[in-house]
């Protein structure tokens, strides 16, 4: 493989080389937010929603980005100018920036944040039709500030292992019985009468589950509302959305299946038409 | 001042260079712990305990230190040789380490977690008498893991801009009314009848916190307990403990004074038996 690169606060540097400073407040605090997008064929894929979401998590987290939304689209084409991988995944991350007591933010004039963009081969997931289904474990935990989308992963990457030894592929979160989310993912079920159910609050906004919603509006009514776990029991398909996964069928949780714990033609339908939807932006 | 050293992996080197690649898990994830002890005089203050800690935060995290506990002390003291700074704080942060996916943990054969221990000079602050008071603003948060040392301070960081807006010098968490702890030290109130009460459950467990409680219980009762806001009007006296602060008077939260507003006899007793045995490790 060619060497790779990687933007530190606007500068092309070696992968290699890139590194934040111990008194970063991501390492010291865990203080940092990020965003991520695919690029399929050199194309950024729903780059203006992303950045729309990079920028209202640094606002959230009071964060000073440093760079205008064009110098963003500026920095990206130069990241995979320089890469040059056409199927990848980029991540723009924001963090604290170097504190000198390790709890103040500095202001941008001292500093101010990190900035760092990544890039990373990833080889397109989405095809025309499904490929595969995943089981669900739930886990009662509530994300903090869950509509940013902080670098706080720290219950999803400790639940690792409880995911392995229940077989599970991903853990579902759960507050009292009222779902939200898996860590990467939004959740969404097909109910009996074809009401596609998402949770609508406490949650990050997926940019997939945004799109799944348009495309679910123009055939089926959508609700945006509280979703108890009591409800998996009737509901006839469940899925999930995400950047990196698209739309995955899912057909158990716990020891419930999912209508006949099968992939349903409603969740074959959107997945369908989100799959038709991500190759009209490559072609743009 | 002379160049200061880092030990980074357990290879001294000088602070500026003592940088995480991008992909740590810190910085991707928020991923994480570390603990934090005092020197007076090149002793350090409690260091058992601190490790103690250390290492059980490290366990909780299914983080391996790769060092033990004689390691930690001999690091510890060779860092303290190289930069000679008798009143210092030591930290040690134990952080998920390089990880390829920016998910996954790696295990220790692929180079496992980052081990970083840094110091900076901390002229002492405890002194014999009382030096200053506080006031805190409560905030209904519930921390994650919070009896894990954890280097997700998120809302705390988060929250400077109110405790400055409110004029308050920290903030006080709640969940439903229970009172938990402030995001760097633990909680306590004095009843009308000198009972010593501190909040017992989803709480970090200081180590000052233990030595107060330890003092406190040779002369008063003690509660560990669940403590509501609703008990703060009733209450003779407050403080808070914690490494760095020892122990302060709080004398208004919100918009209650507790007690006359003024710090208690209770508190001035326990400071100054907290003051000699601090001193009292230290002349160890």
């Amino acid at each position: 493989m060619n060497e790779s690169f990687v933007l530190l606060n606007g500068e092309l540097i070696p992968t290699a080389n890139a590194a934040l400073a111990v008194s970063d407040l991501a390492i010291q605090r865990g203080y940092g937010i990020f965003d991520f997008f695919k690029t399929l064929n050199q194309r950024p894929i729903f780059l203006n929603d992303h950045l729309d979401r990079f920028i209202a998590s640094a606002q959230q987290l009071r964060l000073p980005i440093g760079k205008t939304r064009e110098e963003l689209h500026e920095l990206i084409h130069r990241l995979q100018q320089a890469n040059n991988i056409p199927d990848s995944g980029i991540r723009l991350t924001l963090t604290g920036g170097y504190s000198p007591d390790g709890y103040a933010l500095t202001p941008a004039s001292a500093g101010g944040p990190n900035l760092i963009i990544t890039q990373q081969p990833l080889p397109s997931a989405i095809t025309p039709d499904l490929q595969r289904s995943i089981r669900l474990v739930t886990y009662a935990h509530q994300r903090q500030m869950p509509e940013t989308k902080t670098i706080d992963y720290l219950m999803a990457i400790w639940l690792q292992p409880f995911i392995k030894e229940t077989c599970a592929d991903d853990v579902l979160y759960h507050t009292g019985g009222v779902i939200t989310e898996c860590p990467r993912s939004n959740f969404f079920v097909v109910t009996k009468d074809n009401t596609i159910v998402t949770p609508g609050r406490q949650v990050l906004k997926g940019i997939t589950r945004m799109k799944t919603l348009n495309i679910a509006a123009q055939q089926f009514t959508i609700e945006e509302r509280d979703l108890k776990l009591d409800e998996l029991k009737t509901a006839k398909e469940a899925f999930i959305t995400s950047t990196t996964k698209h739309l995955v069928p899912v057909v158990q949780i716990d020891t419930t299946l999912i209508g006949k714990g099968l992939p349903g033609e409603v969740t074959r339908l959107l997945h369908r038409e989100l799959y038709e939807l991500v190759m009209e932006e490559a072609a743009r």
